[in-house]
């Protein structure tokens, strides 16, 4: 793990220098998970050059080299000052995810200093894995793929959405999902969302591919309906078997759809299949969306491609510590694809009078092309055979 | 809903004006939720006196009175202006809660404008439930005791504790609970944390009252270890079943614990007892932190007494929309107990080759008195009997 955290703090410190930072500050779970191998509360202090240095507040009892326990951020400038290190000039925060309250205290502490918000930096650092972290979403595709195989054990007819979720739930941990549902920004699910029938359409506040009623406390994804004949069953859940997410959609359904449903699911395969041919190194993020829209639109498909009622401008994003790290590919991306991201797509339709269909696989990006992570068959699988 | 939405709002605009603001402007999730009875992605925004305006991103398609949909913050003014509503000219913001980036963006909106930190006041208006918030609460209760009570039937010799707590997440899903785990601050669990063993002395970086190893991604509960005979099992899941949570933890045991563990277990009863008679309105909760660890030292277990490695300095929390409200029954707080707050109550032990022992129940408090909500036996129950 030694090697592996070093590698990641030279990605973290390459970005700093381009940053003009001579220090980085991290904070939140999901980066000082990142850098640090593991989670303590406090602060993961890195300076440009030299030795980081963990400031824990909890848990107690941590053993290591420079691990120093401190009680509230007022002690961080003596303790550098204490350690021989100099105070930053300009100090690297995480200002889209720490609260502004924390900042306006750290900026009391680091008076002089000027802080600079490098949350979106860091998340482009986070966009390219390395080959560790590729082969945990690795892992975590293939433990993703057994428990979807399982789903049509646990499907007994008369189900709610509700209850055949609870009972993939169950899969998914069986297979050592840690149930934890990481994302950036404020969006909340539970393990991932089912969606029925006219539940697709229906328009979420949270800035997933598909919505769903949900509850009122949680809005998203299954609502108690019942799974009936000539519907079809989306289920999209996130993959997270070892800290790395993987993301995988499959459509299920309970008899025989309509033709225009088959129709577009195989638009969606499709979809997936052409931008597999596109995505590389250097592929512009913005033109695969595009490229998907175009496919959508020449199958008469506009109107229905990323919802109805609320149509997402989007159809991929990154995967990694949440759910959805960087790159987007979106509308108006023009961010590159690199070699080591890791990207799920997910071209998905809202059938009125079906529900949702479509896929969604998580890809390695490589730098000729691309391998699908999550290898399962993309068959509407009907679930009374 | 109309009316009890008024009640909020009422309680929130009483807190406005001891804070001197002649507005306030809400983006959180469990604040719009709280303000408005629903989420949606946006602001809420409330003048002290004057009909509320809910500025809507998402979803689409939302109907309703004093609904303007916005696509970024930098609409609001003039968006407020055309609505006839003068610009405030001190603004409540959640600063401990929304991002500093957020913070900055709106302040730049609201140029000359005093922006005003108001985490806390609105942490104390929830902290105080309505009627309806009350019976929310009080129903997660009674279904998350009918989800316990069905705990042994799930037990299977040979188990791990990532098993057993698996069947019971299913249990808890199966009487309705959402799954969603909503904390204040940066904690995250799953559905909640089951211990046993060793593990119950585990250290972790979150402020949770025992710890466990869990896994290197979410380092809190069960950490792949057998249930074996002699040990106890502490199970603590939070009772979302109403989008209100309850808080409910019990200990089981595989075959008979030591004697030292039995006692234990019963001071923690006792001093939840002790504590009951003391709880009304006006109680002041550091008085019942000291008296709870009092009673742990006079019977010798102070050493052990929420933690080992670790020790909580709080017996009790506030429960509601998160899991962690105010108030916190703890070393140095202050806060009193009023009518109408929904508080836990966990006093713990760390037994010395057993695991974890103790009770946690749900209390409403009154007036005169506190009611018990989590209405389930005390008893260590044997999973082999």
């Amino acid at each position: 793990m030694t090697q592996e955290l070093s590698k990641r703090l030279a990605k973290i410190r390459e970005q700093m220098v381009l940053c003009g930072v001579d220090a980085c500050l991290l904070s939140t779970t999901v980066n000082i998970l990142y850098a640090n191998g593991s989670i303590f509360s406090g602060y993961y202090y890195i300076p440009v050059e030299g030795t980081p240095i963990r400031f824990v507040k909890r848990p107690a009892g941590l053993n290591g080299e420079n691990i120093l326990y401190i009680r509230k951020p007022e002690q961080l400038p003596e303790q550098l000052l204490e350690s021989g290190l100099p105070l930053p000039e300009k100090l690297m925060l995480e200002g889209d995810e720490m609260s502004h309250g924390d900042w306006m205290r750290l900026q009391a502490c680091f008076a002089g200093v000027e802080l600079m918000n490098g949350t979106n930096d860091l998340r482009k650092v986070r966009s390219i894995k390395t080959d560790y972290e590729v082969s945990l979403i690795r892992s975590s595709a293939e433990a993703h793929v057994r428990a979807y195989k399982r789903i049509p054990d646990v499907y007994r007819p008369g189900m709610t959405d509700n209850a055949f979720s609870i009972e993939i739930e169950r899969l998914m941990r069986l297979e050592g999902n840690l149930g934890l549902f990481r994302t950036f920004g404020d969006m909340e699910a539970f393990m991932g969302s089912i969606l029925t029938g006219e539940n697709a359409s229906v328009a979420s506040p949270y800035d997933f591919a598909l919505g769903g009623a949900g509850t009122v406390s949680n809005p998203i994804g299954a609502a108690g309906l019942e799974l009936l004949p000539g519907k079809s069953i989306m289920i999209d859940m996130a993959g997270n078997f070892t800290g790395y997410l993987d993301d995988l959609t499959r459509t299920f359904s309970i008899g025989k759809l309509t033709e225009q449903a088959y129709k577009a699911h195989q638009v969606s395969i499709d979809i997936q299949q052409r931008l597999m041919e596109e995505m590389k190194e250097g592929a512009v993020c913005e033109d695969l969306w595009e490229l998907s829209l175009k496919m959508a639109t020449d199958a008469g498909l506009a109107d229905c491609y990323m919802g109805t009622t609320q149509q997402a401008k989007f159809v991929g994003h990154g995967v990694g510590i949440v759910i959805n790290e960087l790159p987007v590919i979106a509308t108006r991306s023009r961010d590159l694809l690199k070699a080591n991201m890791t990207v799920a797509i997910e071209p998905k339709f809202v059938i009125e009078g079906v529900g949702a269909v479509g896929v969604e696989d998580t890809f390695l990006i490589e730098k000729n092309g691309c391998e699908r992570l999550t290898k399962l068959d993309y068959d509407i699988v009907d679930l009374t055979k």
